[in-house]
């Protein structure tokens, strides 16, 4: 049709000229391909081209800093995301209120007073209970694994302070001494509780993260060493020096505060009460800037929305963007959300969450709320549902958002998530995560260490631009996921 | 020769034969080749098959940990190594004493007050003197360069704290910060001195390091911060956010203190008064383990002697292990061993320190005593002396050592050399010092991190066997190198 032909056509109907050719290839799956391949390049390029992300980053980390929940820093972060959100062309803003524990760490020290005296650096674990005042001073006990743990005479136990200098075998594997250390140690009378960091790498960092007591121990305290600090202690006790420590805590717990998550929404163009939840976690630890964990989550699902605001794109359906408060020692935000989207689960068309760290993503991830396809933790990263229908939907979603494959970065399995949106998965609500290469984040995470700095600028950019085309085409979708 | 026609033979003339087939070679380069070769290859199988230099070293990092000179860590491991000479099997172990400074570090405090409140990271430098107590508060004023701080008017520099947030281009270029900083800053009327680290990498970890007053500068108190947040500062302070800090160093000086140089001869089988020193430093900053630097040096040298202890073989000339003290904040010891070597310099052959990091060793470097053959600290590493008589020196020492080349390190050209025996070259000794990948030593460098497992087993059995080859040939050569 030539211009000509079209100014002879009325207004109204070449508003349903527009709308058919926007509309029609729906029954078409080869026709939704070309027409979302078209949109996703305009949108990756656009956003890859000019973003807001590290600008946005910058601001968080430098000018807000750590932010853990219940703490002067995360009432900060709350304000600056209210108005990052505005910022961002977001229709609507609200904090959702909930209590969280308040936590703070206080002092910590550790001393080797046998075979000879150096102070060590350590970080108290979230949630210990402190030493008594002037600290508590015994001999150590290393042990390699809870089945080490376990075999020893409680004798050899009662009174000391365990040592768990485990292998690093992967977070998710090692991060077990650090929740469930304490008690384990306890039971068997130990005073209190070192672990070898659930990280790897630096340069005699540890790394701090929340303990879990268990009901049945006596609540000890409990903290991360260095994995070179839990190393020497284990050399010094293979070669018979019987390390003797020091270790003061005085961390402290007062009554919960108010916290909130902050929840901007982009309406969506045709039912806009229809929406996507997507998200990140605002607090933080303590130390460092939280900017891999979880500040450039948020900031990329925040900047990802941003950019189809600034191409006047609009989704089927309403797009929330989501920081959650209280990830780190508590999800309490997560279940405040959860209460409240379980008043109309059926209007929350699927759950995104970007916490694993904003080093170079690769592809995305998707758990299934039903039954045998709902995968494991260790399922298989390109494992598919094996229920056939779910299967056929996967399918032609991976197929669908294929072109983020421009950036290397499409549906790859199942397996995505985050600990903010599982609570989801049981109102029937599917989840999807990135997964990125993972070269260094457990390097930094939950470090003092994690700054602006170990965030790289083409990463994120990288992160927001899959994300823009991945959650405009999600939200647009006739068929849900 | 058969064995038959050899028990026909006098005691008196197979000894002669004997000295004959040893010595006689000595007149032709390519026999002396031959032999070295011979010699060399026994040497390093021998050395890379059985050494005690990671056991030394784990004694000295876990069993004594650091040892500033004029500490108690510094006097237990002068007890540590006269013990470990004897266990070696040197011939003479002895202290040479002399008094150290002792500069005690206290506790060091830095909070950023404005935007927001956090506590960073910092080491003193060496040397500094402390803040009044109860700290003080300043504005920060950030430069990138000593251009940058000149430019500066007096009253944006007078009563502020300076920080260096300076690019790293290298160890020997950034450590002039650390050197010169605070001098440079108080000239212009600062009140305290940051700088960021002369290192890389870490997580958020700062090195220490000492620093120069200048006698025409008030002495001002300065500290290193890691790199994360002087490069934080420098973006708050380019956003505008006029950052504030509060620092307070509790450093302290106290009257000298009695050290000492351990040194151990390995006694030579013809002109035992003449010698080849073979060192490191003992002494180490008091933070970390000082693995890389220095025990590393120190072990590899005494273990490489060990090594040719084991194999009953003597060069002609005896070989001297010195650990010196007070490397790292004075030179002290460096000076006193000067000053005795200084009666009979003609008896000292060489001198090798090796104080770099025990990474691979890739080669070795010579510096010459005399006049233009003499390089630069820029020297290019494959440069040859362009004096006609030394440079035929030195190919033929280059060629005689080549064998070492069996772990690819041979002498590669000049620049040589280390703190400790930089003050023997001027008594006409010329210097040499192992070249090594130098990949990752400036991560570790001055840090707390500096501890045992950053040192590789297989590299610092490399060290040993090539400095074992080195040495013996070294030491056993007609020529003086």
């Amino acid at each position: 049709m030539k211009l000509d032909d079209a100014r002879r056509l009325s207004a109204r109907t070449l508003a349903l000229l527009l709308a058919t050719a926007l509309r029609a290839p729906a029954q078409e799956p080869e026709a939704i391909k070309a027409r979302y391949a078209e949109i996703a390049t305009r949108i990756t390029a656009a956003a890859l081209l000019k973003n807001d992300g590290y600008a946005r980053l910058e601001e968080l980390c430098d000018g807000v800093g750590s932010r853990l929940s219940g703490s002067p820093g995360m009432d900060r972060a709350i304000k600056w995301a209210e108005s990052a959100m505005r910022r961002a062309g977001l229709d609507e803003v609200r904090l959702q209120p909930c209590r969280v524990p308040t936590w703070r760490r206080g002092e910590a020290l550790l001393e080797l007073l046998r075979p000879r005296r150096e102070a060590l650096p350590l970080l108290a674990l979230g949630g210990s209970v402190p030493t008594p005042k002037g600290g508590l001073t015994a001999d150590a006990v290393v042990v390699r694994s809870f089945a080490e743990l376990d075999a020893l005479p409680r004798e050899g136990v009662e009174g000391r302070i365990v040592v768990f200098d485990v292998p690093y075998e992967g977070y998710g594997k090692t991060v077990q001494f650090r929740s469930l250390g304490a008690s384990r140690a306890a039971r068997k009378g130990a005073v209190a509780a070192l672990v070898r960091s659930a990280g790897f790498g630096g340069n005699r960092t540890p790394h701090t993260g929340a303990l879990r007591y268990e009901d049945d121990a006596p609540k000890i305290p409990a903290a991360a060493l260095a994995p070179e600090d839990s190393a020497m202690l284990g050399r010094l006790a293979a070669a018979g020096a019987a390390p003797r420590l020091t270790l003061e805590l005085s961390c402290s717990v007062g009554p919960d505060a108010p916290s909130a998550n902050v929840i901007g929404r982009y309406r969506g163009r045709e039912t806009p009460e229809e929406y996507l939840v997507v998200s990140g976690h605002l607090d933080s630890w303590d130390v460092g800037q939280g900017a891999q964990d979880d500040g450039g989550g948020c900031v990329s699902v925040l900047e990802a929305v941003a950019v189809l605001n600034r191409l006047r794109l609009r989704p089927r359906r309403s797009i929330d963007v989501v920081f959650f408060t209280n990830e780190e020692n508590g999800l309490r935000g997560a279940h405040a959300y959860r209460d409240e989207v379980a008043k109309n689960p059926e209007l929350c068309v699927g759950a995104y969450e970007n916490d694993g760290g904003v080093e170079r993503p690769t592809s995305f991830l998707i758990t299934y709320p039903s039954g045998e396809s709902r995968p494991s933790r260790r399922a298989a990263p390109d494992s598919r549902p094996s229920d056939p229908a779910t299967a056929r939907r996967f399918d032609r979603f991976a197929a669908t958002v294929e072109r983020v494959h421009g950036l290397a970065c499409g549906v790859a399995g199942l397996g995505g998530g985050g600990a903010d949106i599982g609570p989801l998965l049981d109102l029937g609500i599917p989840t999807l995560s990135p997964r990125t290469v993972g070269t260094r984040y457990f390097e930094w995470h939950h470090t003092a260490g994690d700054t602006l700095d170990k965030v790289d600028r083409e990463d994120l950019d990288r992160h927001i631009a899959a994300q823009a085309a991945l959650f405009y085409i999600w939200a647009d979708l006739d068929e849900r996921l």
